[in-house]
């Protein structure tokens, strides 16, 4: 069986086009959120109540939207909705942009698959890095279903957790290259905050930037392959901890 | 000059308490949400306008109330408000709550203090082991000032990104046994969704857990720090790529 979520909510067409190829491997069962989650990384709902809805039932296929965050998602689905039933594999998009890089740490939908992660089964994060609402899934679908097939194939030889951040150039199919493993890229976002009146007066602030590569000639990151029309593949993992500040700091914490 | 922010709103114990703390290293900028942001994770608002409002200005302190993400909070700082000043330090919290072991993903405070990190600055995430809204602070107080002060004297010979998760016990003071620099534990949340009805008949869930320790016994653990009665430190990367995973993954992705 397959657990489907994304960010995009329910209604996004990349949510439709991953539950299509979902289905190809098994029944589906999907939770997504009932609006747009973008930008919610590994978000959780600690002070409100959360909904839960069937939105769609057919043959195989199960869709349910759902009041919270993609992670929310991931949890009522493992530790309630599934709970005691064997899940083979987490899916997590088809996401309308690009997780490459220090996404990776904002996205809804890594953060779903990370949590997905936890729970022991094998999760792919699936993303196009096109935030157009009709953006082209063709590659995105192909591709993700020869590195699903792949992974299925080898998951009882893989450790845990383990958890794919595959990201798809924005290109006609015929023009990707192939698929790259990558490593994460360095660099950050700078913004430029676009700053205006409401019709009361108010000023505002809206969030808008652009992604400073601090390794654009790196052939093993993953912005590399992407610019260069490859589909990227990186493995997350979660310990956080800097091991080599860790040596800096002794002497320095006592 | 302190930049300072945290999750739980301008208006909680802990936030009063570490702009008092950081005004004693120098003049402060505090810019944190406007409501109760827990559990935001590294979250950022991009699909919604966002309010910036000035709610104490003082000898050497000026606080703003914003209205987005803990992470928002560190942007518009960063990038707006403060743009082209020297900012020596990123002070988060001091949070409700623990953000020790995989609760380091999960956490607004430590998503801002990470997020801080990101544009060069020393950034310290401090946390309470106590969700109280009357918490004692005073252990994380006394800690906090040492770390504080250790941190900016070694701040030049310290590389970058650099970015500490502190936590502290839920203790009387004089019970903390000192400060042990330590790595992020292994484990996960599993939860359990309390499920009740609404007045109009509509079931809800509420997300209700507790944290699974893979590694009770390990003493260079973050959990371990906090179960004995030490202020634990664990300095904290963003590169997620999972190193291993990628050699076993060699020859399944091709």
């Amino acid at each position: 069986m397959i657990f489907v979520t994304n960010d995009d909510s329910y209604l996004s067409k990349g949510f439709r086009n991953i539950v299509e190829l979902a289905s190809e491997f098994g029944d589906v069962i999907a939770i997504a959120p009932d609006r747009v989650q973008s930008g919610m990384s590994q978000a959780i709902t600690i002070n409100a109540p959360l909904f839960l809805r069937t939105v769609e039932e057919s043959e195989g296929v199960k869709v349910y939207a759902f009041s919270g965050t993609p992670v929310d998602c991931a949890k009522v689905a493992f530790d309630h909705v599934l709970a005691g039933r064997k899940v083979d594999l987490v899916l997590s998009g088809i996401n309308h942009g690009s997780n490459a890089a220090v996404n990776v740490m904002y996205s809804g939908t890594m953060g779903a698959a990370i949590e997905g992660s936890f729970y022991g089964v094998p999760s792919i994060g699936l993303s196009v890095d096109d935030h157009d609402a009709d953006a082209d899934f063709e590659g995105a679908v192909k591709y993700g279903r020869e590195i699903i097939s792949s992974v299925l194939a080898a998951a009882d030889s893989l450790p845990r957790p383990l958890c794919l951040n595959v990201n798809v150039p924005r290109c006609g199919v015929e023009e990707i290259k192939g698929v790259r493993l990558c490593r994460q890229t360095r660099g950050f976002w700078r913004e430029e905050f676009y700053e205006r009146e409401d019709p009361h007066g108010r000023k505002y602030f809206w969030l808008t930037g652009a992604f400073k590569n601090a390794e654009p000639e790196a052939t093993d990151s993953d912005e590399w392959a992407l610019v260069n029309r490859y589909v990227a593949v990186v493995p997350v993992q979660t310990d956080m901890t800097d091991y080599r500040q860790l040596t800096h700091l002794r002497g320095v914490i006592k």
